[in-house]
């Protein structure tokens, strides 16, 4: 017997216009109603296909995904949850690595078109004029993930990058540390590079400390092993610090590699604190303390954006802002010589 | 200007017939030609697309892409690997993860179906009879990666691992170890878990250290925090183990942090040897000694020898086991009190 959507409804106890909603406008249903939907559909293992053909016509039901590299492993944590919507609203995703090349960025572009793919996620990194003039002509609705554009009227979703490094740092400063290091992506970043920054900036001068740390800044371009060397420069210079705050976990994983090679412990003579919580934060020794991303919500709801931009003609674009969290672990602990 | 066929096999040196081969028939290519004709591609930024539909006509030029879960890094390493591969030959990958879910994975196969894609990379996990009976219906070519089936006559791509077990076990040994313990996958695990537990046991009989460790094993389910559970109960049961062997990267460092917990220094008390060489394995503290497989290059081919059973249509399938390497790091040592 086929499972219809008035099963659906009955085990999720809503009415069969909220299963619709949730199949075509999930946005605009309250989180824990479209939850208990969701699990109805998983429960019954309900394929959405035939139903979703009929309202939305002439897809290809294919969302095109650009993403730096998967290797980033805040990347696979996103991709995850934009996987799991995708299959609930029976989408699949194109997954592409752009390795923030531009040509082989626009080639993608060009290849989504090629495919008649229904939506675009573009994850990450600045949207270049070139991108934008592309995708124009396509008339495909777009969604920036982790990242924004002030240039071009995108929907858009990701954390507040800015009160996220606050977060951070305000929390190194209540545990006593008076000398913090900012390890941050190469400058000009216009999307998270920057906001990080200020929101570094910003807590020294709420607490009277940013003369004091000013020049205590390090910099690289998303990799360990340049991270590795940057954090080197910088203890070398400023031996006073006792505590770092990294733009990534996996930089923070950088800068607890170069100080035990140097025979100084994580946390005891100094504090690290990273930024994303991607799943290795907690396997590694000592466990990050970290500003968690909410890395599987920010992908679930971009598909359901998109989705959204899809099925609804006279929308416009919408800002997304998701909330962070601090997660306490082992790599932070409160100064011992103030 | 339009880049031709003509201006790539001028830069790489070859004869045109070779780029050709290259662009349909790579495996069939030296290793050292058709790098430098792949270079010539990414230089020139060719964009073999209409060479290739001439060549391959009535195709999708799209790759279905079955991993377990991108979550593991592992795959991420694979898939990195096929998606460079189907760029240069211009296929685009849908990456669905199955979650090891009969149900999910079938789904998944009429999916592709349905969009008709041009071939199926099944990456790890057992080819079950319902997933062969789908796929068998659908005449299309598969190729099953990091993983075999002896039952279905289908190609393969993964290391031996059986003797990269062995080699990681016999390195433990050569090191003076003799209370060696194994920290594997469920069983039963057809696929890659009664390999490297075979391993283990031949390294061990060699050295007539079995019946003295046959005890020393535990097992998990592919997550971190299982691993570390078991990790507990063995070492509380058996204290005198100076040596562990984890199947993967994630339970070595599960290992790692139970010990640590528990004030056992790594590798100072105990060693520990993973499995993978999955990138964070040289981030973390201490650096993981492992058996590394060539994720890359593994999924870089897979691709290929889909690509060629694409082409050619009297193939046979082909087993290809790729090269393993044992890498030494820091969370391996001597043993000093032997």
């Amino acid at each position: 017997m086929r499972i219809t959507i008035k099963d659906v409804a009955k085990l999720a106890n809503v009415s069969i216009s909220t299963v619709s909603r949730v199949m075509n406008n999930p946005i605009a249903v309250q989180e824990e109603k479209r939850a208990r939907v969701q699990a109805a559909i998983n429960e019954l293992n309900f394929e959405p296909s035939s139903f979703a053909r009929g309202l939305i016509n002439n897809r290809s039901h294919t969302i095109g995904v650009l993403i730096p590299d998967i290797l980033n492993p805040y990347y696979s944590g996103v991709i995850r949850g934009m996987e799991d919507a995708a299959k609930s609203l029976n989408y699949v995703l194109i997954i592409c690595n752009t390795d923030r090349d531009e040509q082989r960025t626009l080639s993608y572009l060009q290849n989504f078109r090629n495919k008649h793919i229904d939506g675009i996620l573009y994850t990450s990194d600045f949207m270049l004029p070139s991108y934008y003039k592309e995708i124009d002509q396509y008339h495909m609705p777009v969604v920036l993930v982790s990242t924004e554009s002030k240039q071009y009227p995108l929907s858009s979703i990701m954390i507040d990058d800015e009160k996220g490094a606050y977060d951070a740092v305000a929390y190194l400063i209540e545990l006593g540390h008076k000398n913090i290091a900012f390890l941050g992506f190469t400058l000009p970043d216009p999307i998270t590079g920057e906001k990080r920054y200020r929101g570094f900036k910003q807590a020294l001068r709420a607490s009277n400390l940013y003369e004091q740390c000013k020049s205590y800044t390090a910099f690289a371009n998303n990799w360990f092993e340049e991270a590795y060397r940057s954090v080197a420069q910088l203890m070398q210079k400023h031996p006073q610090i006792t505590a770092i705050f990294a733009c990534s976990d996996e930089f923070a994983m950088a800068a607890i590699a170069y100080l035990h090679d140097n025979n100084l412990q994580v946390p005891k003579n100094v504090s690290v604190i990273g930024f994303d919580n991607v799943r290795m934060s907690w396997m590694v020794t000592p466990r990050l303390t970290t500003i968690a991303q909410p890395m599987y919500d920010i992908g679930y709801k971009a598909v359901l954006l998109l989705h959204n931009q899809l099925t609804n003609e006279f929308n416009s674009p919408s800002q997304i802002i998701l909330p962070h969290e601090l997660v306490i672990r082992d790599s932070t602990r409160a100064i011992t010589t103030p």
